[in-house]
């Protein structure tokens, strides 16, 4: 029920998944109001958080909405992992209170995978989840980082950096600072398998340098965003030169080269965010996600969660 | 001295600001090291700050340095504004400490100019003067943006925005929350003479949403660095793919209209950030930037010094 165009854009997603790719999917929402869904199973729920409604009182009041309908499903074990293209803070407010944190995590964390050319991504955490950190929360992200990008990506040991402003150790602000230490001279890297490379800047961020960058969720959503504007900029002004007469010749090469290069950076095109540390696979899509990123999002769900990587967060941070 | 092929790229650099645009420019280092300069003025400096160097400690002990050199000329009125490609905060630390602070200024920000498609800049700050930042800090930030932007972009009032990490009001850190309370509920905009619009995000910083958008110096430069690798990703996947047999027949009217797009969207295209803040016109470059791009910013710093830029300041803080 969430997302810019939901239900219609999100059911015609789930159909892409179901019968494309062929994962079964769990529909969760008002069955009045979804339309045709085929075969597809769907899971009541008469309720909606909206987009801009408060988070945390939207899911002690609404308890019959498809967010928290959607978490119970996990929680018991109907559905095994949960996307929502809606009111993020809903989707983790949820998932925290319905499916609980992972012990000894003290804040889940959004990982975002970073398109990186002709390498895996480069998954970039927290994208917002927590406004303000503290530095041992940083140090979590590292761990749960790990094995994420262990797990999704197959990488033995994952290069893990901190985002800061300056190549030099000690550049940063008060929080990086007091996490470089902790980064520095524990033995978290050892004990989950990740390979610290320390200061990563923000040009960094999908140049390949890292497999894993950490920072505090205001950093990670500020940054996420502009890269999102810039690449919708780009694009778009692209686009429109090379919408010439002049160069329609040469149209078809064009489509061909061009357009999947701004396919391959826009970070939303791989469908779907992670929220990582709690006791099941929650992925939140854009609000304005189409039918073919809600499909793959869905196939990505269904991968995260066949790979038991609540399993593997918990024995990252343990 | 300062920058990645100095000082050969930047006397060149001088050399077409001061025969092409007719810009008066007096070179500060080592006589001996600066090749021929034509009868460009030269104030000796024998020590040049390294660009990894601490810049306090640097500063202190390096007295006949180019960028200490060049802070004296612009406090003893030899030289209008200075502009360094060097050491950062070096250029920081000699312009604190040898020019001085505006009365009332806590700290000075770094200001960097966005560009936005059709429109004037987006003034950016602070894009890492300062790591961590206080609460009114950040109004002193909005208060020294209004200034720049109106002298600079000749708005009468610009829009002036705080960059978060949601539209609603009361999203962000703690410190954002905290000078959104100060930005609201005071009368500084009236005083300076701006507009305040609000909460802006990552995606709106080069749409044209705001003239002026203030940050702490850890958030801004991180943003500010991620947009500049983003381009360069984008700029060199776009180029390689157009770098192909079949375009030839096309080649000029691709030149033509696509290479300009990454141009005007470069940030480092304009030349220069300013430091706002003390009481002098300090201007600092990439160290990577180009002969053409010190040439843009003496210009842009023989402007700027002539609009008493710092007189308005002043008065924007006062």
């Amino acid at each position: 029920m969430g997302g810019d165009d939901a239900p219609a854009t999100i059911v015609e997603g789930a159909r892409l998944a179901a019968y494309e790719f062929g994962v079964p999917v769990l529909l969760v929402g008002d069955p009045d109001r979804l339309g045709d869904v085929g075969d597809m199973p769907i899971l009541p729920a008469s309720e909606v958080v909206e987009m801009g409604a408060d988070a945390a009182t939207s899911i002690r009041r609404l308890k019959d909405s498809s967010i928290v309908r959607g978490a119970e499903a996990v929680r018991d074990g109907s559905a095994s992992s949960l996307l929502s293209a809606g009111n993020t803070g809903a989707a983790m407010a949820a998932s925290l209170l319905r499916i609980g944190r992972i012990k000894g995590v003290s804040r889940p964390g959004i990982a975002v995978p970073m398109p990186v050319l002709g390498s895996t991504p480069c998954t970039l955490l927290d994208c917002g989840a927590n406004a303000d950190s503290q530095p041992e929360w940083l140090v979590q992200f590292a761990r749960m980082g790990t094995a994420y990008a262990r797990h999704r990506f197959d990488l033995a040991s994952p290069r893990v950096g901190i985002l800061t402003i300056g190549e030099e150790a000690g550049k940063g602000n008060t929080l990086v600072k007091d996490a470089c230490q902790l980064l520095e001279h524990g033995d978290w890297a050892e004990a989950c398998g990740a390979t610290y490379i320390g200061n990563i800047e923000g040009n960094d961020l999908m140049s390949g340098a890292a497999d894993v960058v950490i920072c505090d969720g205001f950093t990670g959503n500020v940054a996420l965003k502009s890269l999102e504007g810039f690449h919708d900029i780009l694009q778009g002004n692209v686009m429109a030169a090379l919408d010439d007469p002049v160069f329609d010749a040469v149209r078809p090469a064009l489509d061909k080269k061009v357009r999947p290069i701004f396919d391959t950076f826009n970070s939303r095109g791989t469908g779907a965010a992670m929220l990582l540390g709690t006791r099941g696979v929650t992925l939140i899509s854009h609000g304005s996600s189409s039918a073919n990123t809600i499909a793959n999002a869905i196939r990505t769900a269904d991968a995260i969660a066949g790979e038991r990587i609540v399993d593997n967060i918990r024995a990252a941070v343990s």
